[in-house]
């Protein structure tokens, strides 16, 4: 695409058509300018297929944020719309509505709350709340979801990738099979998420974050083609970067040529006064490679040299190796943990484009139209109560137990102050009759999740810092339950509404269906 | 991110790290610009769990083409990489390879050939072929993956479910669940893959198509919740839309309040001279609801009227809808053909991100690195013998049998012509001793893929037009037996070697492993 190409793509008609026309409708019927609430949320957790995930991690919302504040219906994009045609040759948009877009055509009236980036999130709870005109509101749908989804889907497989790594080290290396321009915000979802570093240079530097990466099987190959080998090419590495001295060593043969011949150079580095760093295996079976090749870097005194693992690695395998390891180290001789210990994980296509379940299903719903001063809750009934929205203007609050873990998200009217509740009851958000009750006592703390980013447009406070993403992250995945983080079968985290809130849904779906 | 950062993420340095660590090595021992060969292919076929893939549609080379022509090292991309720093703290970068890349970091030196965008393509043999000086023909490869290995992914689905939809039209709706702005890219690659329209405004104005869609279920609650109900909204719509009116007819309940509801309007409309357009189904068993509501329809005498489906469609789920369809419409009355023949299907998710499987295998190897005037081959051998790439400079060919329809795909040496030959010897790529000959008279036609794209970095011809893509597709899926369409098991193409591509590969892999 050309530059001014990439304007229209990526600027305000970034969005699905239909948005543009129900706007339209809204402006004839004078509704435009009515304050609306939407929510966005996510029903269901990824489901990878023989895994699925117990939590999420919410992210994106920088990234929406800056797209919002400058995205705005310029004269190119006008112009593109006014030459539309429906099936009769007449155009699609008429002019006033057309010129009401291009001086009204931006986000500078959404008021937005928000769970911070970086926290533990749940489905059927809002994750953002935006209100404001119908009809920019309704624009903003389509860049919204497609900004928040994609990034928390890769934030909740890069955390359960360090969990399944034990929290050693994991490096996104997915730049190359990601969804296009994808690598970067997914490398950004990946470092909030769970991510250490990542191979991609751009968004390294976007980010404050040193870029990894030593070299490829190429290199090798370009050595070997000239004639000069294996050695060869370890050498040339060696003497280029004699203190970040990484090899790959599976080009040929793993333990017969590559560690070998890394061994050889680390030697060469080491009577030359400097400590080799280690060696990468990205193929064949890792676990009894990283066991052997272990063995021969330990002999020859290199016992303090890491050992990255990288090849189609994700949450699954990276649990099997470990385990592999844990029963098959001990045979050779080798402590597993000690071994463990050294590992990295360079984590590419399954984390970057969350191989196995390749979208978040997060919606955006009307929940509520204000007519006059009044807010009047919406409603859509679905044949599936799941999938039926729950209707208002709603909070959400975290309760956290006697031993400090999160027990449920607990969504109120905005009008609830469960704080002051002597007892909480927990509704399920669908069946009836399920419910559950906390009395104070069983009860550490209960915390709003939702704070607020825009102000009619206005950001309320800069955005955060990204350590401090990761720092929300890192502590409220250790005030879940080791069941809810599971990666197989996690325990079911409880979502759940007040009375009141149960009730309203009720009584709007019945009125809905008389 | 601001635009100053995303011409840092986006430009030359929307790269992995090891690249421009390999290119340093390079340019230290004096080999950075030795002409070297790189080949891009993919090695499997999608494969999408329960069903895969026999084919797929070559696609994303306009726009990796396009960034090459603008990407370079700017002082600010300079900038940031003297600033990056190694384990001891000294530059990763030096200073006269930094000015090196200043001055000659750019691909304006590459020289391309490609298999053109919209074609069938298969397993092992060369999409796209790059030489050029090592450093920078290296660098590229990250981009070049990125961009090729997904709009291919989904330019195959497009034309699967192309194919699954009987040829009724397509049309993509996956903004909303697309990773980011691959959102964009996406919708290119379905368009040339096999969907007819995409939702999405902005890059529909861009590539010249009229974006395509109607109203959502937000539109039905917001009348809702002013108490105008869903026939208020229907109403609404008509109105504004009287000749383009399609309407969503399940927010509420499909067959008792959306279609009557909307029948109710086509009927106002009828009598005020408009001809209804249609109505969708977004929910529930959708081969049931478009039978019923195809009968209600037609009872008031819009059996001329489309109805469009959504809702997680996929290959799989379009075919037996359509079976179903096929099955039961007569039981109702209905012929099953005229009911097919009215349908058109809106697919998201499932298209726009490949869900089952969401990155496509593809991979760039050194095959050559010219040494004097001689062109000396590269291997990098596997334990697997399927991952061995073939080494060398090669030409691709397909073969068409008496009938007209694609045989097998040939890789050849660059100075073999396969047109002369008397008879054609098939090499299976990696298994001694298979083997399939052709004699001229089994031949109807044999035709070379690669074109030349790229000189020097110049173009050597403008772009297609978006129309010979597609037409491209159309040709070549025509020319497929069956079998390979299947979407189920599909059956294996050929794709061959010569005898003399075979003999190099076969004594490289022996020398490499001396």
């Amino acid at each position: 695409m050309e530059p001014s190409e990439r304007r229209i793509a990526e600027g305000i008609l970034f969005t699905d058509e239909y948005q543009l026309t129900m706007a339209q409708l809204y402006y004839r019927m004078g509704i435009h300018e009515k304050l609306a609430q939407f929510d966005h949320f996510f029903r269901t957790y990824p489901d990878y297929g023989s895994h699925s995930a117990g939590f999420c991690i919410n992210a994106g919302l920088e990234w929406l944020v800056d797209w919002m504040q400058t995205a705005h219906f310029r004269d190119e994009d006008i112009d593109l719309l006014r030459g539309q045609q429906g099936r009769t040759g007449k155009p699609v948009f008429e002019e006033d509505f057309l010129q009401w877009l291009r001086k009204n055509g931006s986000f500078e009236s959404i008021t937005m709350r928000a769970i911070p980036e970086g926290r533990v999130v749940h489905p059927n709870e809002p994750l953002t709340i935006v209100q404001g005109p119908l009809a920019m509101a309704q624009i903003l749908e389509s860049a919204l979801l497609n900004q928040l989804n994609f990034q928390t889907l890769i934030a909740t497989r890069a955390a359960r990738i360090r969990e399944s790594a034990r929290h050693r080290p994991v490096l996104e290396f997915g730049l190359r099979r990601a969804q296009n321009d994808a690598a970067n915000s997914g490398a950004r979802a990946t470092l909030i998420g769970g991510a250490d570093f990542t191979s991609n240079v751009g968004i390294s530097h976007v980010l404050g974050f040193t870029p990894k990466g030593t070299h490829a099987h190429s290199m090798v190959q370009a050595f070997m083609a000239l004639g000069e080998g294996e050695l060869g090419a370890f050498r040339a590495y060696a003497d280029v970067y004699p203190d970040d001295c990484m090899l790959l060593v599976d080009t040929i043969n793993t333990l017969e040529s590559g560690v070998p011949n890394a061994i050889t150079v680390f030697e060469e580095l080491r009577r030359k006064g400097h400590a080799p760093v280690g060696i990468r295996l990205d193929s064949g079976d890792l676990a009894y490679l990283s066991i052997q090749a272990a063995r021969m870097l330990n002999d020859a005194g290199f016992d303090q040299t890491t050992i990255v693992l990288s090849g189609d690695l994700d949450e699954l395998v990276i649990m099997q190796i470990i385990d592999q390891i844990e029963l098959e180290a001990p045979r050779y001789g080798l402590d597993a943990d000690e071994l463990v210990n050294r590992l990295t994980f360079g984590v590419g296509t399954r984390l970057i484009t969350s191989q196995g379940d390749s979208a978040l299903d997060g919606v955006y719903k009307l929940v509520a139209v204000q007519e006059g001063n009044e807010w009047r809750p919406a409603i859509k009934v679905s044949d599936t109560p799941a999938k039926t929205p729950t209707p208002g203007d709603k909070r959400v609050y975290r309760i956290y137990d006697k031993r400090g873990f999160a027990t449920a998200d607990l969504l109120t009217l905005a009008d609830e102050v469960p704080e002051k509740m002597d007892r909480i009851v927990l509704r399920h958000p669908t069946k009836t009759g399920i419910l559950r009750e906390l009395s104070r006592k069983e009860i550490s703390g209960i915390e709003p999740l939702l704070e607020d980013v825009l102000h009619e447009g206005q950001l309320v406070r800069p955005h955060p810092p990204f350590e401090e993403m990761r720092a929300l992250r890192k502590a409220d995945m250790e005030r879940l339950y080791p069941g809810t983080k599971r990666l197989l079968n996690p325990h079911i985290y409880h979502v759940s509404l007040t009375e009141r809130l149960w009730n309203l849904k009720e009584r709007l779906v019945a009125s809905a269906l008389e």
